[in-house]
């Protein structure tokens, strides 16, 4: 018996915890044999592009864990039928038992795929789905391994922004990453101390985006402070749903068929362009986080830890013989839960920021989100402070 | 006697440390009667914009301390004569007999004006340039507080993107701030573990950037490794000395007269843009690492004690009546002594990356320029580690 590991769609700060978790634990349990690791995910499998993993000290593994991105690489690739085919045909080749797969719902799509038809041939396989994703919008769960590392980003990002515009006061545009659902956007508000602190306006793709409206909001907070800090899912639309990235731009797409939001500042520098232009502010900054959202090698605490779990938790489960998805569910303020459910509950749905977690503003989150947000983020997130000191009264007198 | 403190140009990581160092030390001589600070540089002189320093607890400061960004506020105005001139009446008049001013080369010029009127009028003002400056630019100096946590920044950063790059191959341009000097750009070399890791290119400001050598240049890893990781300064510029950016758009320019290459996110789209027609590569991906790289609040441990250890020498000068600027000199491998000279030593100069740092290539740093980084971006910079395991043989025969 031989178990494969792989790793689809974007990687994050923690996936190589989930993989050393679930290679340590499959010895321990020691129901497998060998253990593969797929280079580049489902297109390794198909190329036979296999490293073995049975043998690699632990002290290696240990320190692998600690790095971001996806050390047995990845794939955009979403496999049909016929390419399904031909993954079961290799795995039967190599007598794989289990498939644990490390990905977001595109990836539990593919197991799904994967193990109804394993089973109308009697190819006894196991499929287990070991989640990951900074976008957070994996259903069935509360929280999803590489969001809070991400989130620590973005909170720790719009901290120093906060501070930057104070000292050179101006409007600053932050775009963030998130197609349909705003959590890492809405990650920025933890950057906020007192009342004044930025952000001051959080644009997410759960409400429409209306350039008019955008206009007036960034006026007002610019009017009352001197300086407005915004930030912007990298996915925000109009009330048809057409991303205003898609309004002044052609867009590449990726072999999914989506549009491409990341990689370009088009949009910061579109919106930086509209403020300087249609408010007459001359300091208007338009920053793109980008990639370092996912890959900067500071994660939180509590990530690299149930990233960890979840890993083991699918070596447990494939020992078992059971085919799902694993799920974190929160226990109290703060514990968590692991679980086991079925992997058409979780394929190709997506969980958005709900209405309960947004303000009546439709620009700002609420303490419940941030009730929910803190414990993640990690044990050692930082807090601003800010000097406060008595004004010394003016004697010349103009 | 009354101490002043203010701060101008652009916040760092460590500012506050300088602030706080100054404060403390000047209370310890006892020479100072009261210790004020000046709310957004020389822009809250003239306009008397003071808080009172001299009773704010020790705790509250060290809390303070530990955050980026400019807690006194700052400014880009950059005095002429007749501003020198206002200023010093106002300076007069609170009865200042020390300023202490935190900046780059642009706030040692100022000092230098107001040390010269003040002579000029027989005002008995010491004037202390205390040095910071993410560029790391200022002569006289080893290095400048706030360079090495911008550094450790970038090193980061790359070191994620090269591992998001690996799992998801493609190009990938990533913009690092540096108007003249190439000394934040060259820190994403710190990346770089093994042979083949990113950045592969580095374009620096202190070589001519050719358009069709860049795209060679880029070609030419991606066709090797299937993969190109590039870091570009801003600053990057054609023979003629015009920068790149400059080239296709129109810019803005700050009250310096100097053309604004931050806070867009265009140069990092039009390299894109060149690379994906050019060469007809697919997945291109543009970065502009933007405020982040001065506000992050992740500091180097060893930035932070220099930027304390200015601050106080700084009040130490004060308490001698020196004028100077401040300077950090290297000791042996790894310790500063610190250092003053005249103002105008170092006012309005700029140290470039020397040629002894760059590689014959133009598009890399040697090992003795990262012998001179490694030390400085703190005692505990992240270090990448990659997977290793024996590929398993094919067993399938297409």
């Amino acid at each position: 018996l031989t178990t494969l590991l792989g790793k689809g769609g974007g990687p994050t700060a923690v996936i190589a915890q989930s993989l050393v978790g679930a290679i340590l634990r499959a010895r321990l349990l020691g129901t497998t044999a060998r253990i593969y690791g797929a280079l580049h995910g489902v297109q390794g499998i198909v190329n036979q592009d296999f490293v073995d993993l049975t043998d690699v000290p632990e002290e290696d593994l240990e320190l692998v864990a600690k790095n971001p991105g996806a050390q047995l690489r990845s794939t955009r690739d979403k496999p049909d039928q016929v390419y399904c085919a031909n993954i079961l045909r290799v795995l039967q080749a190599h007598r794989i038992s289990s498939f644990l797969y490390i990905g977001g719902n595109d990836t539990s799509e593919t197991l799904r795929i994967l193990s109804t038809q394993a089973a109308a041939i009697g190819y006894d396989l196991t499929c287990v789905h070991v989640p990951k994703t900074i976008d957070n919008d994996l259903v069935c769960n509360d929280h999803t391994p590489g969001y809070p590392s991400s989130a620590r980003f973005v909170g720790h990002a719009f901290m120093g922004i906060n501070r930057d515009v104070m000292s050179l006061p101006g409007v600053y545009i932050g775009v963030v990453m998130g197609r349909h659902a705003g959590w890492l956007t809405a990650a920025s508000a933890l950057a906020k101390e007192v009342d004044d602190d930025g952000p001051h306006l959080i644009y997410m793709p759960e409400r429409d985006f209306d350039m008019q409206t955008f206009l007036r909001d960034v006026k007002a907070v610019y009017d009352r402070l001197g300086r407005c800090i915004v930030a912007v899912s990298e996915g925000v639309h109009d009330a048809s749903g057409k991303p205003i990235l898609h309004s002044f731009k052609d867009l590449d797409t990726d072999p999914h068929g989506n549009v491409r939001l990341s990689g370009t500042g088009a949009l910061a520098d579109f919106l930086s362009e509209q403020v300087k232009h249609s408010l007459g502010i001359q300091r208007v900054i338009g920053d793109t986080l980008g990639y370092l959202q996912r890959s900067f090698p500071d994660a939180s605490d509590v990530d690299r830890r149930e990233a960890r779990m979840v890993g083991e938790r699918a070596a447990l489960y494939a020992s078992l013989r059971r085919t799902g998805s694993v799920t974190i569910n929160r226990i109290g303020d703060y514990k968590v839960d692991y679980g086991l459910v079925d992997l058409a509950d979780v394929a190709g749905k997506t969980r958005v920021v709900p209405d309960a977690f947004i303000s009546d503003s439709g620009t700002d989150v609420n303490e419940a989100f941030l009730r929910y947000l803190r414990p993640l983020v990690g044990s050692d997130f930082r807090r601003a402070y800010s000097l406060r000191a008595p004004a010394v009264p003016k004697i010349l007198l103009e």
